[in-house]
């Protein structure tokens, strides 16, 4: 069955693939925006046009995720990886240090940025089981007076996830790049959240930050403008030219997933999706090895391993020939990873089973 | 006469018009780029579809702008306004200070980031006469041992450009962020160029830096990672996730730039576009005052008085009517900006020129 516009399923982890009805609806004003003459691309930052759009994207999101008035959103660029250095510099008061738990790739450099302002300490690193698995995080050590504590809700690369939005002794501050909106969450657990929006919200060049406003009261004088949260709050995401086509697609994003059922809707679809893919995995008689420990198998990045090298570059070369892109895992698990955040179709799911078995009972 | 899909003519001094051709180009791909089966929104940046948009953007720039192999092309987050901090803190010694001409409102905000380091030193200021002139780069007292000297080659709030590459004795850092492009330029007189692309190369959301190798033998140590320019050029601007459709925009333009003359052509067609503007300004017995010296007056951003509140008002609102959208000055110089960036078409110009003079007919 082929996909509409011969289009193929993408399994990258990030960017990835968005959903049809929101690139249609980007093609469709991409010369003339709702008859605002222009395409979003070339509107002023600081014009009518693209001004409504800023804040019905806004508005779109906090209706989404639920997000009260003690919490700003902000629209940032530099990705998750800015924010790993931005979020010690912003947060953490002379002398004071940020806990982080390391459950993958993203959590260590997240901890890496810290440790070089000689900030980061290190509660819980899963680094012994090559990150197949996440703590309990209400039985961890936390230092006393920490600024933050800070995770890592979904880890791509590992694909661990943390289902539960916890409550620890000190504000949690959440990478949630790889896991945002794909279930409902409750904010007001949270101190900071952010997320680059190449995986469920858009394409890359824009970062999401939900910051509780209390928060902003750490902000250091004498910060760069660019580096200084409080300023970036202060104007509104607009201190300088904002990622303006990423933030609109984002806001097409968001009302398709309004008017898909909100987040309830994404969980149950994120959650069906994975369910198919991890039942290829667990049926196919130890064939395939799923990496992550069962309570925390994310539903974003599924991890699997086959039985060599060889077949797993066999598996990828005839999964593309089937119009399936993107299954190659990250060397540091090896294996195969199928990303399915939010807009990946349940379909794919299945025809990536299918395949699964077929191929286990071709080379088992 | 109509603009073609209704587009209006686009005055604004960034965002703003991009060609039209591009656009269709953009749109047409929008859904399924090339045969790859997916919108480069969605496209692995590790993949090889976006691979090779990304190399070929450059090498399109590389050989419009003629950069040599001694300097390396980055494609960054953060505007201009991130490379007023990255600046000081990537390429000075300890002790050692950057010199600034300030010759408008961005050289302004790149010194102030400097300073706030303790490491910016105002060699120029044109505040006295409210930045309406440049200075002869050449007569200007540099400090003995600076890290270099910093010119922002147009200033898009004033309207006042240089149009000479400049020898000094020091490394020249140049924020070309509004005539990047516009004019043939001799890279081999700069040690590092930075310009946001939102206004002559694409939409918002990607920033362009032609560096100097050598330039980043100066990079400290124990840097943050996405402050370290070495390690961005390490990664090939691929440390952490780039802005791909803007940067794929980007390379559109290029290509569509090189179809057009390359920047010999540019530079006709923007002289032509601001001789048309200046033409009105000047023909207008003192109705129209332009703000910017003879010597200097920007071919990009052409500013303009009114002889009064009223009459300025008057004239953005009736410009609207007649299609001409984003007329309307900055408030630190009133009156009037028509922003003409390298994609804005000939025909508007005389559109709005025409214009003018029939507003000053029924109102002088």
């Amino acid at each position: 069955m082929s996909q509409p516009y011969d289009r193929i399923f993408n399994f990258s982890a990030g960017p990835c693939t968005l959903p049809v009805e929101v690139l249609e609806e980007a093609r469709d004003g991409l010369m003339n925006w709702n008859g605002a003459g222009m395409s979003v691309m070339e509107m002023s930052h600081r014009g009518k046009a693209y001004m409504g759009i800023h804040q019905a994207t806004e508005a779109a999101l906090r209706e989404l995720a639920g997000i009260s008035d003690d919490y700003l959103v902000l629209f940032l660029q530099g990705g998750a990886s800015m924010q790993n250095t931005l979020v010690p510099m912003n947060f953490l008061a002379d002398g004071q240090v940020g806990d982080y738990v390391v459950s993958g790739a993203w959590g260590k450099k997240s901890l890496e940025a810290a440790t070089l302002m000689g900030r980061g300490n290190k509660v819980w690193d899963g680094k012994a089981t090559n990150y197949d698995t996440t703590p309990n995080l209400h039985e961890l050590n936390y230092t006393a007076g920490a600024g933050y504590i800070h995770i890592t809700s979904n880890e791509t690369i590992q694909g661990v996830e943390f289902f539960e939005d916890p409550s620890l002794p000190a504000p949690v501050v959440c990478d949630m790049s790889s896991d945002i909106l794909s279930r409902p969450f409750d904010v007001s657990k949270y101190a900071y959240i952010y997320a680059g929006a190449q995986k469920n919200m858009g394409p890359a060049g824009v970062t999401v930050a939900i910051c509780r406003k209390d928060m902003l009261d750490r902000v250091p004088s004498g910060m760069q403008p660019m580096l200084d949260l409080k300023l970036q709050a202060e104007n509104e995401s607009m201190y300088n030219t904002p990622p303006c086509w990423s933030i609109y697609m984002c806001g097409l994003v968001y009302k398709w997933m309004l008017a898909n059922g909100g987040l309830a809707g994404a969980q149950r679809r994120n959650t069906e999706k994975a369910g198919v893919i991890y039942e290829a995995i667990d049926g196919s008689g130890g064939f395939y090895k799923g990496h992550a420990a069962a309570h925390c198998r994310s539903i974003m990045n599924v991890t699997f391993t086959l039985p060599s090298d060889e077949l797993t570059d066999l598996f990828v070369k005839e999964a593309a020939k089937e119009k399936m892109d993107g299954l190659k895992g990250h060397r540091s698990v090896g294996g195969c990873r199928a990303s399915i955040y939010n807009a990946f179709p349940l379909e794919g799911c299945k025809v990536l089973a299918d395949f699964m078995r077929d191929f286990a009972a071709r080379n088992g």
